[in-house]
């Protein structure tokens, strides 16, 4: 059965760069299912219109229509039952949540802080104007204002990354001894700035950016391999 | 077979207000054990000395004596396997240190900074000058200064706490349909200062709120009837 996965582009359509997406791409993978995938612009809501709503990931699993990255995970979960699980169980499911919450309120204001402009140089552009236009009025001010001081904000914010080198001191991922659907929420937001910006979020001797690297080496470089801004592909 | 568990106590020896002895507290209810609980002070080193450490909660069960909150509930995970389940598998284990770790190093250092000074104010004299020491040593300033302007300050710190209400939208306890050890780490976190300070860390309509008076009401109202530092418990 064809797995089909709508996923949010850059102006060059292999760069994907949306953290909800790579949440549900890691888990995939964790489940063993490669997916087709499609790029698909901010502005192509009409695309979507078979799903119901507007934003991706959205997931077509055969006759079956999935969106929201947390949804699409339980769905995974609970379809394929016999593949390694994302959760570990019901409470690994209950505090995951706990996990995701924390990454889109926490984590995700403070990258979109940084890398916004980034963000908005790297798309079509005949979808900047929906873009600047939308998260200015979100921000109150223009996406360059919002980015502003970023080379001294980054410090605080990596300190709101402290619970997870707290656990990386007893365990070496998230789920604990092997990585699990927590580490794929947080790597998708790794993952969105690594793509979409040249912007350094992490120190190198930071832990998270040592469990981060592992993160993006797991099915055989899925994460590591994906391609981003930074000159070193653009440049081949 | 008894259950000691040593817990801090302020001057008022009913007055206990650690938040990791509340989440041990919290962990024992669920697993339907009551324990003897003595008063603990933090000069009496001395009476920890059989537990290899000088910190509390220290739990005695039968001859087994263990120490740090997260390893208690661990062991009272693994001892009582037949009690209802603390974690809810081992990805419930693996993702709850997460939380852990996020209320220890989130929410804690927010809280001190809002009522360190109404914690030496309610310990007994002789214990003070320990505390003042080693507290105004770590914020490098004294203790009234540390939680001057706490008025404003509460604004920023009740932002923290965003992750909990993102998941109470979608189910009603950390643990997700019933509570478990996820909720009463956070619990403990806001037990602390409910006992030991006057100030209101929470607004009325807060849904964390509601979610923290529902968490004290458990357990025949365990929380709830803790006693504090609040007039209608000192005044009767």
């Amino acid at each position: 059965m064809t797995i089909t996965l709508y996923e949010l582009a850059a102006a060059d359509p292999q760069i994907r760069f949306s953290p909800y997406c790579w949440r549900t791409r890691f888990a995939l993978a964790h489940k063993g299912l490669t997916p087709a995938t499609l790029p698909w612009r901010f502005t192509e809501t009409e695309r979507l219109a078979f799903s119901g709503q507007g934003r991706v990931p959205v997931l077509c699993d055969g006759e079956t229509v999935v969106f929201d990255s947390w949804e699409i995970a339980l769905y995974l979960e609970r379809s394929y039952p016999d593949r390694p699980s994302l959760f570990g169980g019901a409470g690994g499911i209950a505090h995951a949540l706990f996990v995701n919450a924390w990454a889109d309120t926490t984590l995700h204001p403070g990258i979109s802080g940084l890398i916004v402009a980034d963000i908005f140089q790297a798309l079509r552009p005949e979808d900047q104007p929906y873009f600047r236009a939308s998260r200015e009025k979100l921000f109150r001010r223009t996406l360059e204002e919002h980015v502003a001081g970023r080379e001294t904000r980054v410090v605080e914010w990596r300190r709101t990354l402290a619970p997870i080198r707290t656990v990386l001191h007893r365990q070496p991922w998230l789920g604990g001894a092997a990585p699990d659907y927590a580490d794929y929420i947080v790597l998708g937001s790794l993952q969105w700035p690594r793509c979409i910006s040249r912007f350094a979020m992490l120190e190198d001797t930071d832990p998270v950016r040592d469990w981060r690297d592992r993160g993006f080496a797991l099915f055989d470089g899925l994460g590591a391999a994906a391609p981003t801004v930074s000159p070193r592909f653009i440049d081949g």
